[in-house]
């Protein structure tokens, strides 16, 4: 099965486009955890721990999760990274993995990441930065069954510095994304970046490329707002996106397995409602 | 001590502009690892032992080593690392230790990956992507004693596909070294990725960005000329430049260890030739 394929599977049979990023920040960890009873790793492996009680809350509610491979590597967590993911692919399986690590490098170091993120952590797809050209994402794009994500328009303030930058007046995200989705992307497996935080770039990129899916950050934490993203965004089948949220959805409540829930199925009923209606 | 000074005391003390790049690909390690009396840990740790191997050699020939994490990250190798970087500064410690890591994130996850770099690894300096713009090289920046190295124009094929495109008739990868070296640097500890296989590029770097250090990839295997990338890109003092070498010093006569000192002694001889020139 190719990753277009994949993920249609995904968002059809979960009946979502919710990806849930699973950005364990050590100090914000759930008080209660250690009395967790789900979570007897919890001392030992806190990470785990805490993405257990994420999967378990979502496993019906998730597209996809997305594990921010930065806040493993700084604490020597890996080992956690890696048992995470197997969790997901038992309680969640229809669900994609998608290993954020907006890796950028060329030749054999890119194929030394590229096995970094497909076979050792055995994700779906990973985030990309397309900075230094092709020959850094061709390797992610010889599999056609795993993912390449490129940035694009990303959500942060910064963004603005070079992506938008004007070039023969079309912004530089838009000659990133003409290009990708042009000339590389010949197994239908490649998606952008696109920040929720800029709907009016969104709807160029949408218009521009029909046929590519987007991964979406920016929703609540980032103050990007989920209707105007959905209008911009959606594809002429209401699909065509996945929204990630994280701080929201797993601190919501302090982290409490209920609130977790909830804040996963609201988001994805908001998401649903509106690809219900007509699509302009 | 500033990141600044410390570069400067690296190069002065070991009278070498050399940076040796610790790319161990585990299917070209040295046939004779394994029989090496200093290798007693080469089965369990091959990349570990290969670098030693390689610190050995060139101890008094380097002033920096630049170990790339894809090659330990994609084995789960991370603890060799470790010990790598721990070998280098008992053996070589007057050298910097440079994590090319290539990373770009945001807010509190390029914060982690800092601590990545800095603390679980203990890096003098890490290689970052510019893409996301400002907040996500900040947290690079805020220690005076650490060094940012951010891509500017890279040594690859596919560096032309964005780097070089016009923005108001100047390169991307010049803006990108125009408000980097402007805006973002004000702990003096921000140094550019130029290739050597683009010394006009370099000579015009060179000239806009006087004070600015350039770490540089592309000599010998991807064919960069020494001669002309000195002479584009050596500043004022005949500094300025941390030139890496790679596959041609650590696969020298098949990695033997004669013929990886010689290799590393003769790049620097070679370079400190020119240096000895007066400058343009």
């Amino acid at each position: 099965m190719t990753f277009a394929e994949r993920l249609a599977r995904a968002q059809q049979s979960t009946d979502s486009l919710l990806c849930v990023g699973l950005d364990p920040d050590p100090l914000k960890l759930p008080k209660d955890l250690l009395a967790d009873s789900h979570a007897r790793f919890a001392g030992a492996a806190p990470l785990y721990a805490f993405n257990r009680r994420i999967v378990d809350a979502t496993a019906d509610t998730a597209a996809a999760y997305k594990p921010q491979i930065a806040f493993y590597s700084a604490l020597g967590a890996e080992d956690q990274l890696v048992e995470s993911i197997r969790y997901i692919r038992e309680r969640a399986p229809a669900a994609l993995v998608i290993l954020d690590a907006k890796r950028s490098d060329i030749g054999n170091t890119a194929e030394a990441y590229a096995r970094e993120a497909f076979d050792r952590y055995g994700a779906d797809a990973v985030t990309l930065n397309p900075y230094m050209g092709e020959d850094s994402i061709r390797p992610f794009l010889v599999r056609p069954d795993r993912g390449a994500i490129l940035l694009c328009r990303t959500s942060n303030p910064g963004a603005k510095d070079f992506q938008d930058l004007l070039v023969d007046g079309l912004p530089l995200y838009a000659r990133v994304a003409q290009r990708a989705a042009g000339h590389w992307n010949q197994h239908g497996n490649l998606m952008l970046v696109v920040g929720a935080t800029y709907p009016r770039e969104m709807a160029e990129l949408r218009r521009a490329h029909p046929e590519v899916s987007f991964l979406v950050p920016g929703i609540g934490a980032q103050g990007g707002d989920l209707e105007a993203t959905l209008a911009a965004g959606l594809d002429a089948r209401g699909a065509g996106l996945l929204i990630n949220s994280s701080r929201n959805i797993i601190y919501a409540g302090g982290g409490a397995p209920a609130a977790i829930r909830e804040a996963a199925t609201e988001l994805r009923t908001a998401i649903n409602r509106q690809r219900a209606k007509p699509q302009a």
